[in-house]
């Protein structure tokens, strides 16, 4: 009998009293000691245990997304850890709520523009070299690509796609992201760099992420960086000072409709 | 000069056009591709990298935290998850927000006493017995110990613990641990389990992890979990059925008062 | 010298030694004890001073948002509150997470077909009867229209409409939903009510609030609803009761896949 | 048959296909257009009507609570914003996670010093010289007094404590703590204001809301706050202004333990 709607299942864990299996492995007897936690990620999320290869590239995607300096991410956790320090998971659940669509989320309209050219019967080439005309004829922002601080190149991204090239992978990802990346030059008329979110689109499509939880990927790489926040704001407390800047630096101006 | 309140700096990220800098490690050629998740998240917190037993016994940690099925933590995630599919970082924020003093947070009052057993002049069993004595005489729940489904022993803290011994850490926070354990059975006269949260305690400790932080490494292992069960969610819905169980079985009554 | 974004300003409120001003009220002399809570609402919004009838209109809304039994967002609330209790405005926010696309959203959606129709230069109803059929032919839900509850009409559509009718607004915008309502009954062939973020969509557009901000109405309403389930839970525990009814009625089954 | 914890029941709402109830009132019929807001968030909250006098009274305290310019939760919210524009729910949740003990939390402080005063069997003024002495001899911060800003008086206290005093109800509450205030200035040897906090904690006390949900009725307040920044910064954008304050002028330093 199939599963209807109308009685769900979990496929994720179950206990009893003597133990806890997650997706049918016991988790002390098979994956305490056994796995590393990148390892228990992706098995967690995919139902199956990563090869070497996955998981070197799922390592080095959450090491690059986990710290950017003062991002508006840390911004909300120091502000939050500040106004109520008995309780670290609201203030990192603060900073993750800021690994919205307008930095992280281009990730996953990449992964849309990586999968468009894959299955584009036409060729990668020229699908490729359509997205990047569409998008610059609507002037649309191209997700993945572009950094307003990293120029010429996002070092992130040659790293991160010389790694997934390394490992061993189909490369079927990256070949699409780079025929993107050669068509936007020649459109554009200039270089635009790939930039990290658009080459971890790529490296989370090889290792089979599906685009619509990857954002959850940055979501667990980001929550590491957080705490290391919040350890630094118990240490060398910052947050007042961040705020004494904004009260004193933004000024009030009377409404004009008043 | 030192550092005054009035000039906060932050010693964790800086980057320039063409580098970032983790705590003066260069992400892309020192941290990308070298260091895997767990190591990169000592990394951060700790501002120098782990040992090889030390990432051992965070990799079983966060192995350990990530998953017990459907947990109030994931009920939460998964009823935001529904109502807003497009945001799924507010999903694992509404998860995380109850990673709170309730569940997780008694590793942190097992820190504190791990703590108070190791200072203790009189010797470690002395102490610990007291703090036994203490804790039952004024009926007050005793973190670290005790689990309502897992009896006779929780049976992650015993594999937790044997891992800890056989990495070759120091130890201290662990036999202090087991001190309490010893003397938690003889004065309440019945064996208690020590709690994975007790012995994660402990092992945090052996790694230096200060236990004002540690309620973090939850948090990072659970969000993880809970970016699981979006996947699910996205595959086999259940937060729907989860309503309507509640809305069907848990009846109205009128206020007596009106 | 115009505002650049390099140089931008609040205009919402300042505070002296002895004086705190919003838009250049004083708070002290001029709002605590003037105006109520709805009216202050309003003034810190748009910057205004409320009429009547638009202060009578808003007070409507924000009492028929409040509540409606044990929702998602009640049960997100409940979950974190049991799981933290010292942290109340974390259990609020998690079910405020809650307010998302799949059910109040649908404001904004139904505010923009009525922003549609009252634009539309060839005639109301023709707009109107247009986007009915659109909706119809492409299977797009109506955003406004609809309860999977309440049939034939959701209650609070026409008490909303009446009071805001009999307030002496202008009626722009409950016309144009009013004509939508007749053209999709027409073009779908049966009666589909106008639900309760319909109405509210038209009302808070008769009283001037901008639909980008729209859903906010809503999250201020919700948060006192959910104060109200937290003290109920603080009376009446109900938490763990949830959790229960989830656990043990929603089975595990062994992934395929594995 | 008494309400066992293993039956729970809600006691707040329910919903036929025409109707709902909240707490036995029609919502309808008896709630929409006939009670205020205001009104509203207290029949919700403590299941009975307010009165006139009750219901000024939380006026004021909302609107009291909602504005204090760039504070941390309107940092917080107005970074999250920038971040994820499309869930202003997420924006104002950050915003609500820092309504926690530093600054709000002062509150149930406070109204726990009012009811021990109340409670005193030696007298008043007794108790409140014990307290004032209590927290001197012990350098604790004293919930409910001084201000970091408003000196010498925080000017919202005297307007909270002489309105609830002309709206003629019983007191008690702001009489103790003008018994705490008197003690605070002689054992302390200055004048230490009353903070709004502290005459909120009696204002609320007077009018029968619990200091344990307390901290709820600030949140409600807040989170209107937070969506009229959520406008303001739809309208006139600061969120990366701020970043960047932070980002230019919090330097990095090299962690000297690397």
């Amino acid at each position: 009998m199939p599963d209807s709607p109308s009685s769900p299942v979990t496929r994720i864990a179950r206990h009893t009293r003597e133990a806890i299996y997650v997706r049918e492995a016991n988790l002390v007897d098979d994956l305490i000691g056994k796995l590393t936690f990148t390892e228990m990620i992706y098995f967690q999320l995919m139902g199956r245990r990563p090869t070497a290869a996955q998981t070197r590239i799922l390592d080095a995607v959450l090491v690059t997304l986990m710290e950017h300096g003062l991002t508006p991410s840390v911004i909300a956790t120091r502000m939050v850890y500040d106004s109520c320090p008995e309780a670290i998971q609201a203030a990192v659940a603060a900073g993750l709520l800021a690994v919205g669509s307008t930095f992280v989320g281009t990730m996953e309209g990449c992964a849309a523009l990586i999968e468009e050219i894959r299955a584009a019967p036409e060729g990668e080439a020229a699908r490729a070299r359509a997205i990047a005309e569409r998008h610059r004829g609507a002037k649309l922002p191209l997700p993945g690509f572009g950094h307003p601080l990293h120029k010429p190149d996002d070092p992130r991204s040659p790293r991160l796609l010389q790694l997934a090239e390394d490992a061993g992978l189909a490369g079927n990802h990256i070949r699409a992201l780079r025929a993107l990346a050669a068509q936007v030059d020649s459109v554009y008329g200039r270089h635009i760099t790939i930039n990290a979110t658009g080459a971890v689109a790529a490296l989370l499509g090889e290792i089979e992420i599906p685009p619509a939880v990857m954002r959850g990927i940055a979501v667990v790489s980001r929550s590491a960086g957080l705490v290391g926040h919040i350890r630094e704001e118990q240490l060398d407390p910052a947050a007042r000072h961040m705020w004494r800047l904004i009260d004193e630096q933004l000024p009030y101006r009377a409404d004009p409709a008043e």
